[in-house]
């Protein structure tokens, strides 16, 4: 990062909202397994190499691209934006920033036109679009939905060694912090950040990075994720189940989340709140308030601070993976140095009945 | 309308959403039965003449006032903007179409600062705000939370007699089409326009007006409307509910309507989609389409079609109501001259067993 | 019914609980679209002229039995006995009556063993089985429940023209009364009577019969009622629902009534109460009360008084139907000469906004 | 153990279900805030002593009855018989076993008339009556529901120290197992047992005792539970949740675990299935089955193992704990010497990613 800036005075393109992800899988037959057969996302095309998927309320081609490829990893974090003027606002942006960019008038994957991708100065490549195909919206095909039907992408989360360093950049690019945890000691841990009115279209979370944290897709209600779960211990796939079901403290949502063939992170989720004004209330949690992951205080498994997935660089080469060096969140609430409460002012670290953590 | 404009060259204000509803209820204590024993919704604030309610996840002073007087009227469809400035642009842009409007610093009820009433070219009484008293968002107060609450304002819906004109009128105003309902001879019967990226902020309605058909409020899941009936028919009140609970066609969402003691309506609704894309497509449904109002056929009372609230000038008083010219929904679809259809092409009026319309 | 009397000093047989209704469906190819494709009861087996159908929860061969013939008509009304030698006691049962019985060691379809089929006093076809076999509980095969998924068979119901009567014949059966509709001259216009412990194995409901009101199958949750909803709009099938979903007043479950392509009823059932008890309270219903049959005042649409499902005697011919001859619940209740109230003591009889019934 | 059988020649009384639980507490000011406020059982009757509570849906006096005392255990364990003479039967046959009882014709406590207790041959105290008052059954006041409502008893579940001693005696008193937990050398873990067709009216699970393990309400459905832990977040005592939510494999039901103030364990159930035929298949699970506990696999926390409540002896004193001497079932599954696969066949120990166990 030493020879990127954060900031720019060019004006920002106008985002709408998270759009899609590119992943590079390395079994495209375990992935579409999972992502259609037990996930239920509908396919909008596919080949011998690529699967392009969709959630049930998407008009836009796709909010999934799995690509087969040498190594699991991430290819793209993409983001809708207003206009076709946008996308150049996106490219003169990170260009003023150092970064490399690339710009493609017909796009990196099918269904998308003219769009930019960038590494961006935490290292993720991220797109900015606008021209898109459009195809059926699923809203109302109800002969195709699933128990557990996801609706939508909901948001992205990335793994950063430095929180604030991007929030910074982020907040530069037009996003609004809705929610983060910090200590009283100043160290932020993870930041939520919007441009659609929901909790989050990214979320920064620190550690080892830049990788990526999770992708979410939402379903209507709490008993679809409950079916998902279902599903999993019927096909004897709960060992796909990482962490959850669950309350969130941030953003008050619902979760489940599961790692897909290649150990990539999703997340189900529903029922987050309205930010779309801008005076907006900033939740801060404290790192040792131990509903502030799991309202029931349940507790995270140790698994979901340490892993993430590779991402790429525009070349598809993976990016290297800097430590985080402020402390972990990981390790100030788990374990025999961590400490977390149920009640601000108790003194006893057993939070939970049996101490699971 | 003879004497006003509908469109304006002037810069619109940045609408944020639709945010509360003022209405004049002849019993306050009446009403305050329904709207805080019954619905669950939260008491900001009261006193003799006033109560101040908000759903679960506001943390703006409230989200519908009501106010004792004598006539069951509504006072204000009131929508908060962007910036202070944007009160601004408000006022010059509706005092350019000739509309009678009032600016008051301190605001016409408690919580709400600067803010600018108009009575718009459609006769409507529509307030414009930004100042506001930040109060606690309970959305994590869960035991506050009833089988039924009410976590959202949604949206109003208003009746006009002409719905295209009003359309128009309000798409200068910033807002976006997101459907419609319409005949194949042009006849327009209903239109529901956007702000925040649901399917709505308003809508239209076609019918003698100006009148308001219904605000909306929403909730997490479709067990929470359901579960309002149950409460309503344990305190022998099933009568208050007057269509319902159902799946819309227009919105995908879930819903039911509700008449308050003054018979003002009330809609509880949930799990419409994503509109925020500029070109999200239009869904325009045919009138004669049994499906449109109701998903699953069941038919509409004609309550529904008829009744609506007056709505009051800036000096309190009634507005006239003007009757609708083009024909009406209830007429082309339900009874002996009426007609429609479960599937496009049936040439058999009987839609449902036992045609119950 | 003359020559037959409808109470035996004989012992009864101990039946366990209604396990299957054969239907005789015009269409097998139709009827397998509706209740496989559609509603997605599992096949046990199949040929081309019968389809042998179970719910998720159910380890016995099947709940349902469509044979294709000449009429649409239910040909059994099958109950499960605790036994072999409950068989005998059914058959010497109904013998002492003067029924008509036929027993047949192989069973009368296929998965069943030993069972007697009688015309009972009533004019119904009914079956007494102990012998059956074993299929897998498919209870935690989530990778095949559907948004829909029906659990269990839950109960019958029968039109018959004199309810005491028929009360009077199923008690002495070993059955009992869980609640009933009545009104202050003495007129009982319905009944239900179990035996295993939920408000109903079958129910008797006064109109011309013998006929078969429906055939009910229910659900964990109350959404599963509803997507079966969303699924026949999606299908364009919406005039396949009937009446609901609603809340039944008697018995206190969600419900929802739909009619096969054959005009036969199917109510999807669920959350009624535990009855076990033998001094269960018996709750009766005044038949003027509007929350009876729909706790939120619903109407009832007509078609659901006055339609019912021919049954076939032992030969498989149609059952004459008698008219019933004290007042039916359509004519009390609904139209210009009934009466409904919400609350007990309104004097009007509009009870809904808009007066929809 | 050693001066008693298990086994009596008399006719046993014909058991109707789990009816209620006498538990005593050290605070009942503590246990009522927990019961009524939070968890929102219906008061029947209190005084200073004792607090009678019950569900929605129970028609008799009380479910739970809460007396403050020195030490916190469990009183009795109470079971509804089918008539007085069954009073007798179980006084009869618990005397034939050699063990104490105790008959008292105006019963033990409030509501209940003549009642048999009796210290069964495991040492746990049990009661069997059928004289009871009856009180309003209150399924259809939604008005009192709370999002979590508990509208049913459900079940016992004991811990004794000899799990097949235990089954022998037990289906020796007339319960049925539906369901058990084993391994490959014979050893059994756990078994579940019924009277009333669900999966159980009580269930022995292996470990130090005689203890009460848990007594189980059920809600309607899964949101119910998940709205209490929700509850219990916003209260800030999520740390009275021990364990879940969850889908159980055994049982099939939906699952939560909470410990109130003294400690007790209470498990909040719903949609298990039905049992009530004679040859109801007899599910036994591997207990190196991951998804026996919980079918998704989430791990169990070690003092769901080894917690539980001391009972009373007849006098009010605790009676002494005996170890188990077979395998325990925590040693066996979790932990460096334990083994839990998720698929049969799996050689690795590690079933959850991040091995949580």
């Amino acid at each position: 990062m030493s020879n990127k800036t954060i900031t720019s005075s060019l004006p920002v393109p106008d985002i709408l909202r998270c759009a899609y992800m590119e992943i590079q899988v390395t079994d495209l037959q375990a992935a579409r397994e999972f992502y259609v057969d037990i996930l239920g996302l509908q396919v909008t095309e596919e080949d011998s190499q690529t699967l392009y998927l969709r959630t049930m309320e998407e008009f836009i081609h796709h909010n999934l691209v799995l690509r087969e490829g040498p190594v699991a990893a991430v290819a793209a974090f993409s983001y809708r934006v207003r206009s076709p003027q946008d996308v150049d606002k996106a490219e003169a942006w990170f260009k003023s920033l150092g970064c490399r960019t690339e710009r493609r008038a017909g796009g990196f994957v099918k269904g998308i036109g003219d769009s930019v991708r960038v590494e961006d100065p935490l290292g993720f490549p991220c797109e900015f679009f606008y021209d898109v195909q459009h195809v059926d919206r699923l809203a109302w095909r109800y002969d195709l939905y699933t128990p557990g039907a996801l609706v939508r992408l909901d948001h992205f989360n990335q793994i950063t060694p430095d929180v604030p360093l991007a929030v910074e950049y982020i907040q530069g690019l037009g996003f609004r912090v809705t929610e983060d945890i910090r200590d009283d000691q100043g160290v932020v841990y993870a930041a939520w950040m919007r441009r659609k009115p929901t909790v989050h279209d990214t979320a920064m979370t620190g550690g080892a990075g830049p990788r990526m944290h999770h992708i979410a897709f939402s379903t209507h209600e709490k008993h679809n994720i409950l079916s998902i779960c279902d599903k999993l211990g019927a096909l004897r796939k709960s060992d796909l189940i990482e962490r959850g079901p669950g309350r969130h403290g941030v953003s008050n949502a619902f979760y489940l989340y599961l790692r897909d063939p290649d150990g990539h992170r999703i997340e189900i989720y529903t029922q987050d709140y309205y930010t779309g004004d801008p005076d907006n209330p900033l939740v801060s949690w404290d790192v040792h308030d131990n509903q502030r992951r799991d309202w029931w205080g349940n507790p995270v498994v140790p698994s979901w601070y340490t892993d993430g997935s590779l991402v790429l660089d525009l070349d598809g080469k993976p990016q290297p993976v800097v430590e985080r060096s402020d402390p972990s969140e990981l390790a100030v609430t788990i374990g025999a140095d961590g400490f977390s409460y149920t009640r601000k002012g108790d003194v006893e670290q057993g939070f939970k009945l049996g101490n699971t953590l």
